[in-house]
This record gives C-alpha cells, sequence and structure tokens, in this order.
C-alpha cells in the first residue's frame, strides 16, 4: 500500500551514503583517523571566513521576520541582482535578476529542469561517468535517463556513442563538468562540438533539445583550466549552480537555475521553472543563506588546498602503477580499480578501512571514485593503504 | 515542448503569492504604512532571541565543515534525538530519532508523504476550508485531491460528506489543525469520531486509509485551547511539522515528519519517507538550522502578540456585523465576504489597499482570509476600511 518504488529507493539509499554512514559507525569504534574515508564530496574545506561575517553582520543589521521570512519563490529581488552582477562580471554576460530561480541547491536545481520539461515518453540523455542520482530525479518525473557510455581515454565526450542514442524523444542533455566523479573538465573544443550536434539534431527532429549545465564545481579548477560557460554557446541552456562546493555550504542547501533570455520562449520557460520548484514543495531557498551567497558571492572556498590534495594523491598513484585520468578540477580522482570489478575491489580495500566508491553506479564499472577532500593528512596516511592494495594485485612498478 | 502543467502553475503562481507580490508593488507607490496587507502568512512577531543565541553559539563553537556540512539524510542524529526529547516531554509520549525525518518544512513533509504513500488511482481526502498548496502536491505524485465541502457553522469535520467520499481508493486524510484559513482548532471529540470511521472504513476496505497530520500551527494557540497529539488517537499517522510559525523561520525551510512505530510496516514505511525525500532533490534539511531548531525545540515566538491581533480584530469585525468562527489557534480569521462572490469583496476591499485572500481557492467560497500576523498598529488603521466596506454593504448593526 505504500508506494514500492519509495521503498525501494528509500531502504537502497546511494552507494555513496551508504559507504559514508558505514565509515561513520566505523570510526566509533576503531576512532577518526584510523578510517580513511573517502567516500563523500563533503567539503574538507571550511566556508571562507567572509561567510561567518556575512551571518553575524545580517544578524545584527537586518529586521529578524525579513531575514528569516518568506522570500518571493523565485528568490530575494536583491539577492538574484547581486548574484546576477557577479555572474556578469564574472563572465562577461548581462543578465538580470530575472534570469535567476533561487533553489535548495543543485539537486533541486536539476530537479527543477527536469520535471519543468518533462512530458510523456521524454528521455534525458547524460555521459558516464555520471552523478548517480540523476536517474532518481529524472525517472521521479516519469522520464527515462540514458546514459552513454564513458570515453575512458580522457572522460571527454564519447561522441559516437552519443549521436546513437538522440533520437526524436530526447528532451534534453544534462552535462557536469567539472565532473563528479572524474574530476575531469569538458575543454572547448567538446563544448563547440557538443552544441553543434544539438543544433543540427534539434534541427533534424523539429523540437528544442536543451542542455542542462550541471555545474557545482564551477568554481574548483586547477592552475590553467578554463571552464566554459555554456550559454555562450548554446542558447537553450539551463544552468544548475549551488554553492555547495565553492563555498563549502553543502549542508546549507542553495544555489540557483539560471534560465537566458535566449532561451526558446523565455517566458514560458521561466514559468515552466516556477510552477516545477512549487510542485516539488521547494516553496523558496533559505532565506538567510540567499542573503549569504549574495554578499559572497565572489568569493570562493581556498581551492589550493584541494589542489595540493589532487597533487599528492594523482601522483602517488600514478607512481604506484594506478591508471588514472587527471583532473582539472572538482575534488575527485576516478581511477581504474586493480581489477575488472570495482565492486571486489573496493571491498578489499574496505578491510584495510579505506573507503572508496565502486564507478558502477556512475555508469562506468572498472573505477572507482575517490573524493580528495579530506584532511591532507588523511591522503598522506592512506597512501601505504593505496601501495599495499597495488602490491596484492602485483601491478607496483 | 515544455511541461505544460508546469508552465500553467508557475505563471498563475498562488493566488496568495500574487496578491503579497501586488501588495510589495503597492507599497513601493504610496508607502508600506498606506497597505493594509493581509494576504500572506508571514510570522510578524520575531524569532526568540534564543535562535539568534543559537546561531552565535553554534558559529563560535562548532566546526564550519560540520555546521555546514551534509547532514545523514534523514537529520543529524543528536538533532532528532533532541527534538524527540522535546516532543516526548511535552506530549507525553515516547519518540526517538528513528521516528523522525528532517525536512525542509512543512510543504517538503506533506509532499514526501504523498510521494511515498501514492500509487497509481490512489485518492486523497482533505477537509475544505483547507491549503490550496495540497492540490499542487498531491497531483504532482499523480493523484486525486478529494475536498470535502466545509461545515461552515464550526469549521469542524463535516462528517456527512466525508463519509460519502471514502472508497476503495482512499489511500489517506489529511488535516490541517489548528487550521489555515480559519484558525480553527479540531476538538478532540472531532479527533475520536474521526479516527473512529477511520478505523472502520480501514476494515471495510482491507487497506489502511492513513491520516496526515500537518501541524505548523500546532504551538499557535489561545488560552484554553487544547491540540489533540495525534498519534495518541490513531497509529498510522504522519505528523507533519514545520518551525517556520512556532519560531517565525518561515524562509528558513525547516521541519520534520514524525513516523510512529505502531505505523504499519514501520521499517518501509520509513524507508519510503526517505526514499521520497531523495527522488524529490531534498538531500538534507538545512544543517544550521537543523541545528537551531533542536537547540530551541522547547520555545515559541510570543504567541501572546497574535492572540492580541486576534482579539482586536476578531471583537472589531463582530461589533461591525461581520460573522466569523472564532480561531482557537494559527493567526488567520476566516469571516464570510459580504458579498456572495468572495473575489468581488476582495476586489472592492483592494481598492482601499485592503488586500485579502477569497477563501474560492480554499474550497470554501463567501469567505475570505485574513491573516493577522502583522503589527498591531496595522490592525488598527484597518478596522475603520472594514468599517467603510461593511457600509458600502449596509450590514452595520
Amino acid at each position: 500500500m505504500l508506494s514500492k518504488d519509495m521503498i525501494e529507493i528509500g531502504s537502497k539509499r546511494s552507494t555513496i551514503r551508504e559507504i559514508f554512514e558505514f565509515g561513520k559507525r566505523r570510526a566509533e569504534i576503531v576512532g577518526r583517523d584510523k578510517i580513511y574515508d573517502f567516500s563523500i564530496g563533503n567539503p574538507n574545506v571550511p566556508a571562507p571566513e567572509s561567510v561567518k561575517e556575512a551571518i553575524l553582520d545580517i544578524l545584527e543589521n537586518e529586521d529578524s521576520t525579513v531575514v528569516h521570512g518568506y522570500t518571493s519563490a523565485q528568490g530575494d529581488d536583491k539577492v538574484r541582482e547581486s548574484i546576477a552582477d557577479s555572474i556578469n562580471k564574472r563572465f562577461g554576460t548581462n543578465y538580470t535578476k530575472n534570469n535567476l530561480y533561487m533553489t535548495i541547491g543543485a539537486a533541486a536545481s536539476i530537479s527543477i529542469c527536469f520535471k519543468a520539461l518533462s512530458c510523456k515518453d521524454d528521455e534525458f540523455i547524460t555521459f558516464a561517468p555520471f552523478f548517480p542520482e540523476y536517474r532518481c530525479f529524472v525517472e521521479a518525473t516519469g522520464a527515462k535517463l540514458i546514459v552513454v557510455e564513458a570515453n575512458i581515454e580522457n572522460f571527454q565526450i564519447n561522441f559516437k556513442e552519443f549521436e546513437k542514442s538522440i533520437n526524436k524523444n530526447t528532451k534534453a542533455v544534462i552535462i557536469n563538468s567539472p565532473n563528479n566523479p572524474s574530476g575531469v573538465v569538458y575543454s572547448e573544443e567538446t563544448i563547440l562540438k557538443l552544441t553543434k550536434l544539438l543544433k543540427e539534431k534539434s534541427k533534424e527532429y523539429g523540437h528544442t533539445i536543451y542542455l542542462i549545465s550541471d555545474e557545482p564545481y564551477r568554481e574548483i579548477v586547477y592552475k590553467g583550466v578554463e571552464v566554459p560557460y555554456i550559454t555562450k554557446y548554446y542558447d537553450n541552456t539551463f544552468v544548475c549552480y549551488s554553492y555547495s562546493k565553492s563555498l563549502s555550504l553543502p549542508g546549507e542547501r542553495i544555489g540557483y537555475v539560471l534560465v537566458p533570455n535566449e532561451i526558446e520562449n523565455f517566458q514560458d520557460t521561466y514559468a515552466a521553472i516556477c510552477g516545477a520548484g512549487r510542485v516539488l514543495g521547494y516553496v523558496n531557498a533559505p532565506s538567510l543563506f540567499q542573503r549569504v551567497v549574495a554578499k559572497c558571492a565572489d568569493q570562493t572556498s581556498d581551492v589550493s588546498i584541494y589542489e595540493r590534495n589532487k597533487e599528492l594523491l594523482y601522483n602517488g598513484l600514478i607512481e604506484m602503477g594506478y591508471k588514472c585520468v587527471e583532473p582539472g578540477g572538482a575534488f575527485y580522482l576516478f581511477p581504474q580499480s586493480l581489477e575488472a570489478d570495482a565492486k571486489a575491489f573496493c571491498e578489499r580495500a574496505k578491510k584495510y578501512d579505506l573507503l572508496l566508491v565502486p564507478g558502477d553506479d556512475f555508469g562506468c564499472p572498472g573505477h572507482v571514485r575517490i573524493s580528495y577532500c579530506v584532511q591532507t593528512e588523511q591522503i598522506v596516511n592512506a597512501l601505504p593503504i593505496f601501495k599495499k592494495l597495488a602490491e596484492e594485485y602485483n601491478i607496483t612498478k
């Protein structure tokens, strides 16, 4: 008499959450410093000091009933103005508050886009490796998620397979760059090829194929890497953003959907976003943190810590003989597992309390995700265990 | 190519939000003190000082990456323990953290219940007058909302009509007491009669009919009024709570679903709640405010201000000849409009910048909702306008 789907989804939980909960239980038994938990993307770099300052300033100087009160469903006007200004300044765009809809984080941003777009028989396409929750969110709207096989050479798009997967039911394509779980940033070449193909296919099938750009990691990029701003390449784009990673506020659930004026039927589209946010029960994005991110929109947590972690871990693993594409951003490494069955590999790692996430759920078997948004010390301590594993598999150089 | 439903729902917005936005625009033209906006349920009583103290304390003494980090999907363990303790202390119950699932406010709490329960052909029943967003949330799951006609004598349940509306497809009944928009509190007699009938009908149809108790106004009650704790009367109950009103934090989106152990198939049911929260993209309830409400769980904003407003407005209107059921709680008055067409009546009030919400959307035509969670001064200044309206309709005593 309950929804069977919901029981199943709620009982399984995500593999990531499952491993994370396991790690918490183990930590209570053997101590936190004995657990090498690389399972969850919870930033270890604290929010910039300006976040705390912003909170204190708002609490001190603004009216409590306003600060904690309802905002308009699309978000506070001034907040959206500040955020539009920040985007314009950084990316040379020309947005206003009317292009923004504040959300309770990236999961909400993309759920809203799926719900706003989804009609009978629709298909949404994404590229492996991909964030597994996409499947839940797409299927919750009644649509189907199509996953294009990974290009494991460099984790750019596998265009040959992609082209085959597009058909008359394709409603939208979801990209996530910098990518969770590979850390790879799509090159401008990839974006140009992708958007050219989408324009052609939209024409061929006589309807718009939308591009949903899920980019919570936009700000977490390393020296010399550029993340193209997608709306400059393709009009029918939704930008889904979250401050979870850039300001280290994943628990606070704050982000936005950006709808460019150039999108087909702007007014209806923005209305559909509002409608989707409404029926999904979001009401408004958390009001204090709307104001906080508006004040801190130009800032980012200290990315150099992630870059140092990346260097240490990536170089360490390569040295030991692991195969891995070098990430350009985010805080994930996605090496090949040392046996074909990534789950079996993760189980073996677990015996050493080394917690990794098998790539299978990301649509990319034979790989494991390592979230290195952890204390650098944890990486230092975990390297000998990675070494031991390599030795067990006889792959050491 | 967009979802037509979403465009429609997003274009119309809720009537309440529409009037609220109109009020904001008018205030900019004629000044805030010349607008008598009784449209929205945004508490005017500030959050208790302890909320601010809790925020400062947490920011000062806890680790930023934990405070702002992801919590378990069901909410932080310690937070849920504190809230269970507070409920037990106040209502003589015996809950633990395992009975609680933290949410982003009441809209999310009830959306989660609908999604967890909803199967093909399901019907959910509610009683007019009812919160109009119920319809959006129920229909978003593919189910149907059945509205039982109001008992306008006293806004208790119209049992005759209710019994007729129950059938083999009835999955759950949603109640909201203290009620938005009538302010009425269901008596123990009503609850006893309701739960007796639900037990009988569950037996008759061979399946459980659930009770969803949406109670964000539980704490806003006036002298001598008791709000029965529903799980004591009916095992198959979901309690949907929010701190929006009790702590004056509507913008922060923080609440919970309580699932009692006695509910049928507790484990599956709790799992379905988790599954629904997951597919709806909620991830976790805002992390800082989880901790804040845990610290302030025993407290309430100053209800005496609402009670004073109620006295002033209710007595004033009755004096003028308006017909109105006296509220026992919440911060709404739901008098009969002075002509059968409540929308026409509200339009006439609007000419004086007196903003009321027609009862039609609440499933109760011929009435208007007055949200009196406003400065007492606004009521004092609005009373002469109510008087003028009464004179226009020649109903003055």
